[in-house]
């Protein structure tokens, strides 16, 4: 990333602004359909190098033809979607006569920061493009060699939708030693960094460019006294085993103390004896079941295993205070039939997203139907929430004036 | 500001999620009324104790009757307007039955950082409150009285409508030796510097929260060839001299090269020998009318005087570059009677304001009819423009269920 580099990216994606982007998109998917065979050589390579890494990062460094055609359909959908660029967003005459359009436009320059998973890269270009922006992505250095050769697919895909020499400014894949500079560039208008907690918190820290990032989900499930019982073990199933390790999984389920000795066992059967689930339980669940004894450090963790921490809670005023502590934002759930305890709980948790009667695991861009996502922002401004399409670009005031001037 | 100040402000904001904050904003300016008197005298102690301030920066620490009450005025106006909270921004339903609604909610506690004015207190104060939010006002240590005095007021406000002890957490006054301390807070969840550029790059790097920044206003008015002289003539007056020291007021007037001749005395004459505004020419410039010398830096320079610069252009393409390469992204404008021109200038021009034939002076919240405003924001994310109510909120999604699961 040099001056010169970003300021390419940007004076590209000025050209952008004039092209069909959902052509552009589907050349893109074309051109990577393509060179399938190449990625995939690629792939193994970087799996060859990658000997040090745990059997969770070779499987998220992994591609397959199945794990491709997920990735095209996905950039095929991208296509396809509303144009989130060009949109009147609100629009007013004043007394005087002026005509005021607060238009959607592109954000410009758009940098990702990721770790190894290499689908992120076709993703992301196909979002950013697709929002009218360059994007300058910043992988894991474990995928190189498969990124290099998407990237290489992707440009040649623009090339063939007509970008022409842009293609190599629009979507640009950054060194590791270019790192420093992309965090220092002022050529940037929204860094997006996905991974661990630890790269998410360097590039806050580093980026000059506004982040937008998704933070980590320590998420709850409350089931309240009047709980259908069946509902909650269901919920509370799926949302702990269907895929542990990912941030929307369930950690700590909370249980109101009037349905504790009737609840508990259930959830023991389902969860331990018929599905292994580790429980880690505070002393009065101890009274009830079998289970390890939660120490304090449980309350706060993120476990991404098939790991459950239960505690007994006196009141929904007291669950809400738990979530409130210790709770990342992410995504909170209640279990009850009372209406009432439903508006109560999903008015004041304060989270990004919060359930009545259902699983955590909804939490996601397809599920809600925003189409693809860049990760689940847990911060306030800008988005909030599953990170698409809408959330890539900006917006600006247009004023159609006659001679107006100010009294 | 220590982590339990912060968290306290925190959980009075939850408070004030219940009350009727119309009623509490109208509270905090009858109160701030009630109190006038020992406003304007701690403001005459400011006023005497600031000796080394130049006459620009006592005015704008200045308060008198008539200021005091257009800030009653503006804190009413923000009373009365629309609650930009609890407001449904997007709703639907799954196939599966689960219902979405997004919905806007506080952001919870509300950062302000700014220099010598005082109304910037009671304008903030108020707009936070309304949006639900607690806010921390670090205004400048030459106006320290003052701001005690309008705290003091607005918190007896406050309890007066009902908040009670919350009252000292929800409106706080943060003293220099605090300022590293709130930057650092993890409790913030907006960071709002108004003041210098120099204040505002402090606050972006240090800054543990987002930052929601108003940027300089290097502003362009472009004279097109088939432009209506006197419109353009009208239009650049208004936008330079009726208030010079503002960011929306113009610095460079570019004019298309086949109407300088005729356009350059015009504008002369009326800036130059009817009004005393200086004038800084490019070379061909200065060979249609005599004027100083524009030197490079004064494409840059955001004067906040009564001084333009001017330059002849060879096309439209060439003023948009200029724009481009000097401007500061905050309000341009276009002079022509050709609509594909204005067209091509409102949608390719990359600012927060765009205007075909009307000041620049018009970029401020209350003339876009968004009543008041906490500054211009010249960044692209979360808000770009005015700084209105709607930007003092987050959202989040609320899903109602009946036992969904993810399959």
């Amino acid at each position: 990333m040099t001056v010169r580099e970003a300021a390419a990216a940007k004076a590209a994606q000025r050209n952008l602004r004039r092209m069909d982007r959902r052509a552009v998109v589907h050349g893109m998917a074309d051109a990577l359909a393509a060179h399938a065979a190449g990625i995939l050589a690629a792939n193994e390579q970087d799996l060859r190098d990658a000997m040090d890494l745990d059997a969770t990062m070779l499987d998220r460094l992994r591609l397959d033809r199945h794990r491709i055609d997920a990735l095209l359909g996905s950039m095929r959908a991208i296509a396809e979607m509303q144009d989130p660029v060009d949109r009147v967003l609100e629009q007013r005459t004043l007394q005087n006569g002026l005509y005021l359009q607060r238009r959607s436009v592109p954000l410009g320059v758009i940098g990702m920061i990721y770790e190894s998973r290499p689908d992120v890269t076709a993703d992301a270009a196909a979002m950013c493009i697709r929002a009218g922006s360059a994007v300058l992505l910043k992988g894991g250095s474990e995928a190189i060699a498969t990124n290099t050769a998407m990237v290489g697919a992707i440009r040649e895909g623009l090339m063939r939708a007509g970008i022409g020499r842009d293609a190599g400014h629009l979507v640009q894949l950054v060194g590791r030693e270019r790192l420093p500079a992309m965090l220092a560039s002022s050529e940037i208008d929204l860094m997006v960094p996905r991974g661990s907690e630890r790269l998410i918190a360097l590039v806050r820290r580093r980026s000059r460019a506004p982040v937008l990032a998704s933070g980590g989900g320590n998420c709850h499930i409350y089931v309240h006294e009047d709980a259908d019982m069946a509902k909650a073990i269901r919920i509370i199933v799926n949302a702990k085993t269907q895929r542990p390790g990912v941030c929307n999984a369930v950690e700590t389920v909370l249980v109101h103390q009037r349905v504790a000795r009737e609840f508990l066992p259930l959830l023991q059967h389902e969860l331990y004896e018929l599905r292994g689930i580790v429980l880690r339980g505070c002393a009065r669940c101890q009274r009830i079941i079998t289970c390890e004894a939660a120490a304090a450090a449980d309350w706060r963790t993120e476990y991404l295993a098939p790991i459950l921490a239960l505690r007994v809670i006196p009141s929904m005023a007291q669950a809400m205070r738990h979530i409130e502590r210790y709770g990342t934002g992410h995504s909170e759930a209640i279990i009850t039939e009372d209406k009432e305890a439903q508006d109560l709980f999903l008015r004041d948790v304060d989270a990004a997203v919060v359930y009545a009667n259902a699983s955590t695991r909804f939490t996601d861009g397809g599920q809600f139907g925003m189409g693809a996502e860049l990760g689940i922002s847990t911060q306030k401004v800008h988005c909030r929430g599953p990170i698409g399409l809408d959330a890539l670009v900006s917006s600006k005031w247009e004023v159609h004036g006659d001679g107006q001037v100010r009294a």
